[in-house]
């Protein structure tokens, strides 16, 4: 009863840190909340090559624990970036960090795994049961929701359950009676795994009974660090720890105990793992809860403390699921069942990051990989920015309080001061830079926060940031960009991506500093914003690379595509709308709306043969070119509606959503991109889309749900109504904004946050005089 | 002028806290301390196996910058275990640590070189000018004192002149006009070096011109993290930073700059080395300097500013100088020159270490690596234990203020509470643990201070750590010695000498238990004392390993030595004596003072191949058996004494001092082993040995020196004179104490501390008379 009390006390007030404004939004959470948890499946996503995991973390929670099915070696590493795969039939363990669907991989710290009868300490085959402490599983004994994950071991008979806190994994396992029981920490494990990968790494049991250790690792972020302080509910009888490295030996070294693991008080090595036996009388289940720090095991050990003092695995998982019920609760959605479990689901994914990254002291690891201490504000990490400026941050303004997105911004501040580079971050994760993809994409996420009127952070020194960042010659041809207006080919690759990126990001730039009154700063960014047309080709008009002498590159092949080419991650038929500032002026390029609406057409009409991706990874989710699985192709639906043509972003919407989204395992066309493929579909879903972020603007796509309620940050309430939705009315028909008729395509953010009811009249047949010529534009930078 | 100002004030402060109780003994520095400081050479150790450096440092200090003449890998590392051989003819750079005279190497840490002309990013052939960075130079253009050394690079016509203050190095390059000047800083360098010993490392060049970075190896202590913080006195023209390692390429990494060295702000890896240029037109010399962190890189940038804050090269050696002054000044000797300068850098060694490890904050990293604060004392670390508690402690106790002791238990105390097995250390360096030698001879160190009432830590404490480590039953053959009363060789390599030095050890703690009214701890290692008896073997005379069945081990070869044999670095002509706690007891043993003297004579006169020893490159300074260049021996000659003829004593020192010492490069017989070997020239050409420490007696020998006096911590001055000293008057006539005769073998501590005067009247033949039979004997645990 005791530690029931008790952790039901710390919960209250981990909810109360994570979701400041709790009592103002409470309504929010509640019956509807409850229903909206019941409707998430954690699988969705860990099929196909959407890369989501299905374990237990909280809101933008630091612990992902969840199965790992596969260690793939490198080059097999992409399919099992978040560590499992739905098509496996074994699993290797439990890990408490995991990315949610990125293209890259790393992480996977801190595997445990329980083992009934003989320990095994290596992962032996997992199709040949018995050869190691991998372990076959089934489906049907499988379960995932929100906050929890449950899972057999076949071979072992072993129940493993796995729930989270914000920085504490807590796992139950369920032992066979009368055999051995042991757990197995195995510090060798890494997503993204080849040989040297473990810089250095430690083990350390302490007198009384705390297991803490450490990991250094040289992946796709290098030098990162992580720290974990781990308890057992009940006695631990023996323990052994190995080093399966043939190590240097020294004079002297190693430590006392060397000759049997089972009396070495630590450990330290490169290839580590450790065996903890219960013998064959435990007392019920035995539970495990493991802390992780940036910063130290100390301070991993607080973090255990702070969160799960006591050992009530039920009350973690009752905390975790009414932090979700609270989150979700965010959107009540009237639909049916499998429409509700996708819209959930993509709820649900695109709250799982950025993510905390900050001891409970409020310490973390900086970009310099060095300890800071964050003042006043909540820090994270994992910034999978390139893909996330497009809606998951526009979401996230707009689903969950103010203060998350002043903490994110504060939190992208803090990583440009202590940058060894002085930059916003690119792509970065536990507090490391990766510098993975392209442009400077923290720009357009402070930039939105901004023009919506999330101030809480110091907004002069933030547009300094956004300002160095843009600024910062070194980093992928800025330095040229600035000189020539452009990114030289002949200099720096993926040059017309880098141009077109810049450019946008510039206009974020001009947005903000015009709001804020600095007109010179404005008028600069502003004339960069027009950057892309030096990226435009009149003859071919397709957006291309050009060379420092200003020629384009020749030859010129609007389908290649490859690391490096002109293109990032797409080429000229993906990336030659990418002017969301401007879409007037794209289409003056072109020559006039229709031109325009006719390369969009060529776009999805053409006939793509998708082995011209395979050597892309990342592209997928082809309809023509338009390739729904990369975030190039995110907004090009919608600019139809720019054009004049919205009936046609309507039908186009409905093509992606039936194609590429399902209510299954393998339902994400593509990696779900840290929450932006799922940002997508919610924002889809209610029938509007952030194609400009800091433009304030939504364009106006069609609802695929009869009706939804967005409990808004500020306790207004907005509703999107779809009359007469079903798949043979997939066009709007009229529109009204509080019983006004709206007669154009787009909303503003003021409108939304005002709250209200958004009516949409859906029909078989497109009206083509909605928001058509004449009527009023989307924003664009000539307006 | 400004900056000398400031500095001479941070001089002034770091004397006052490097010297607590400076005032008291200011007389003892002065003329007499400069004049020792005149008197230094350090040169001497660093040809032959002496192993000491010969650059700059100041008493006690964290840095030791130092050139290194050959970066060797792992299988010829011995000779170079500080960096600097005097037989080399070129040097590859200044390094920041350096082990003074250790046996087993490692740092060798942020190894900077002055270039003039083109870089060269590689060491190249020594031999060969030109083809790297490496240098020629000539000892003529060598200069070294305590706290300064200079050099000129032939090749380059750089002059380097370095020196120190605690944290920080101080470099002073004058390169030669009308050419480009570089400093190389070279990450990749270490002692005691083999491929993937460096584990991760960082290099940095911040925004204001400050260079930071850190280190972490995994050499003789694993995991062992160097920070630093690095400035130059003239700007910066451009740099470079490589890592010369083909590293493994991320999707998005390596950073900004990756095609351009020159633009790279950060770079991390395994191989780095950084090169830093400054044109052709610098103005005057380049100063660099360089603080050194365990904890961060903006602590070394605090320790430098704390330190160093000015440019004042001059300021920081004078300050260095006048602590050397101060701290050789204890010692005021008349004698001639050479002698003079063994005696005056055999007292420099012995103030080398243990080595301050903290930041100017109080922060260090514990042998659980990890950070912590130093509460109210100075922390310490680099503790050659097995080598030190012999007569280097005991040693600091009258040289040194008792606040040095005092910090130094403090450290060791520290140490054993961080400690993951709870024990006090047995080698550690830079806070690490090396488990290196064997015994718990932290205790004796302990001990020794305890009962010369130095007592400012928790005595409960102090003497629950060395009971604690006393009993690690883990830790080589603890709990066996406890179970059987002796280490058994069928379970513990080295069982006769663990046996031996437990035993010890064990006195030491039963004396201070017993001190402090602890009877029960008291009567119970006072028992344990007494285990060498288990392992003398009365039959062939020798101390021997047993085995568990209580036999000894056969074959049995009194002659044979090797790594895991029965005795440690030895054989059983070298260990079989090691009772110095009951010599008495070890007499009686063998049957009386006759048949131990007849061994000694043995142990001395032999006729010894020293090939035999070719094998254990720490057995060297070989006199019969005797090997004066390895710590077992070092208490031998001492034996005599306790057998009624001092006489033979005095002449096996004459014997020793006169072939294992001289006043050249090649002058030590071996290692010097953190001060060890000095530590016993020092004691020994004083007059008298500490052959038992924790007995608070010292072994009368017979004085080297005509006349010295002792500066006492407490204020007290003690004067040895040594009437009619010369070659042919080695033997010891009378002595007096304070005017009265002194018939006995040995004085006693407090007679030390209440000053006066110890004369000594030296003759050519022996008095047999003197200190004999039916005289006091020494102290022994049957008094």
């Amino acid at each position: 009863m005791r530690s029931s009390r008790t952790l039901g006390g710390v919960a209250a007030l981990l909810l109360a840190a994570l979701w400041p404004i709790a009592s103002a939004v409470a309504a929010a959470g509640g019956d509807a909340g409850e229903r909206a948890v019941a409707a998430v499946d954690p699988f969705i996503g860990t099929g196909g090559e959407g890369h989501t995991y299905p374990g237990a973390t909280v809101p933008f929670g630091m612990v992902q624990l969840s199965p790992d099915t596969r260690i793939q070696p490198r080059k097999d590493a992409y399919g099992w970036a978040a560590g499992y795969r739905y098509d496996d039939r074994s699993l290797v363990g439990f890990s408490h960090t995991h990315f949610s669907g990125t293209g890259h991989s790393d992480l996977g710290d801190v595997l445990l795994m329980p083992i009934s009868g003989a320990v095994r300490l290596e992962r032996g085959d997992p199709d040949t049961p018995g050869s190691g402490y991998s372990a076959r599983f089934r489906h049907d004994d499988e379960r995932a929701e929100p906050g929890y994950y449950a899972v057999t071991l076949d071979d072992d008979k072993v129940r493993a359950e796995l729930t989270a806190s914000a920085r504490v994994g807590v796992h139950r396992y369920s032992y066979p009676a009368g055999q051995p029981a042991h757990v197995l920490l195995d510090l060798r494990t890494s997503l993204y795994d080849y040989p040297g990968k473990i810089s250095w790494s430690r083990l350390r049991l302490r007198a009384d009974g705390t297991v803490t250790g450490f990991r250094e690792t040289r992946g796709w972020a290098p030098g990162r660090q992580l720290y974990f302080a781990l308890r057992f509910s009940q006695p631990l009888r023996g323990h052994a720890f190995h080093n399966t490295e043939q190590d240097i030996p020294y004079k002297g070294f190693p430590p006392p105990g060397d000759n049997d693991p089972t009396q070495r008080a630590q450990i330290e090595g490169r290839q580590l793992v450790g065996s903890f036996d219960f013998g064959d009388a435990l007392r019920g289940p035995l539970l495990v809860k493991v802390a992780i720090s940036p910063v130290s095991e100390d301070s991993a050990i607080a973090n255990l403390d702070a969160e799960v003092p006591g050992w009530d695995f039920d009350g973690v998982r009752r905390a975790a699921r009414a932090q979700w019920a609270q989150a979700l609760g965010a959107v009540e959605v009237d639909a049916p069942p499998a429409q509700r479990t996708q819209f959930y689901t993509a709820l649900y994914h695109s709250l799982l990051g950025p993510t905390l990254f900050m001891d409970s002291d409020g310490r973390y690891r900086g970009p310099d990989n060095a300890v800071h201490q964050a003042q006043g504000y909540t820090h994270y990490s994992t910034f999978s920015l390139w893909d996330t400026y497009r809606a998951l941050h526009p979401l996230l303004t707009i689903v969950q309080p103010p203060q998350r997105t002043n903490d994110i911004v504060n939190s992208l501040l803090a990583h440009q001061r202590e940058s060894p580079y002085g930059v916003l971050p690119v792509w970065a994760f536990h507090g490391l830079e990766t510098w993975c993809m392209i442009g400077y994409h923290a720009v357009p996420v402070i930039a939105d926060a901004y023009m919506k009127g999330i101030r809480g952070y110091e907004t002069d020194a933030a547009l300094k940031a956004m300002v160095a960042s843009a600024n910062y010659g070194p980093y992928d041809g800025i330095a040229q960009y600035r000189e020539l207006g452009y990114v030289p080919i002949d200099e720096e690759g993926e040059a017309a991506s880098k141009t077109l990126e810049y450019a946008f990001d510039d206009w974020t730039i001009a947005r903000m500093a015009k709001e804020m009154g600095r007109s010179e700063v404005a008028a600069t960014f502003a004339k960069r914003a027009g950057n892309w047309r030096n990226a435009f080709d009149p003859d071919t008009g397709f957006m291309r690379a050009r060379k420092r002498d200003g020629s384009f590159r020749t030859p010129f092949d609007p389908d290649a595509s490859g690391y490096g080419t002109d293109y990032t991650e797409g080429n000229a038929w993906q990336y030659s709308w990418y002017v969301p500032q401007d879409v007037a002026g794209l289409a003056r390029a072109h020559g006039g709306d229709d031109k325009l609406l006719a390369r969009l057409d060529q776009v999805f009409d053409a006939k793509v043969d998708p082995k011209v991706f395979a050597h892309m990874e990342d592209i997928t989710g082809l309809i023509g070119w338009y390739a729904h699985g990369n975030e190039p192709s995110h907004h090009v639906a919608y600019l139809y509606a720019y054009a004049g043509q919205p009936w046609r972003t309507q039908a186009r919407l409905q093509q992606i959503m039936r194609s590429q989204y399902a209510a299954r395992p393998d339902g994400l066309a593509g990696n779900d991109d840290m929450g932006q493929m799922s940002a997508w579909y919610v924002f889809t879903a209610l029938g509007f889309y952030p194609v400009a972020p800091a433009s304030n603007q939504y364009i106006l796509g069609r609802p695929f749900l009869p009706r939804a309620t967005l409990a808004l940050p500020n306790g207004k309430r907005f509703t999107v109504i779809a009359d007469g939705l079903d798949d043979a009315h997939p066009y709007v028909g009229s529109v009204t904004l509080n019983g006004r008729p709206l007669n154009r395509a787009f909303l503003r953010h003021e409108e939304l946050m005002a709250g209200g009811e958004l009516r949409f009249t859906l029909q078989a047949t497109p009206n083509t005089a909605w928001a058509a010529a004449g009527a009023e534009r989307a924003y664009s930078m000539s307006e």
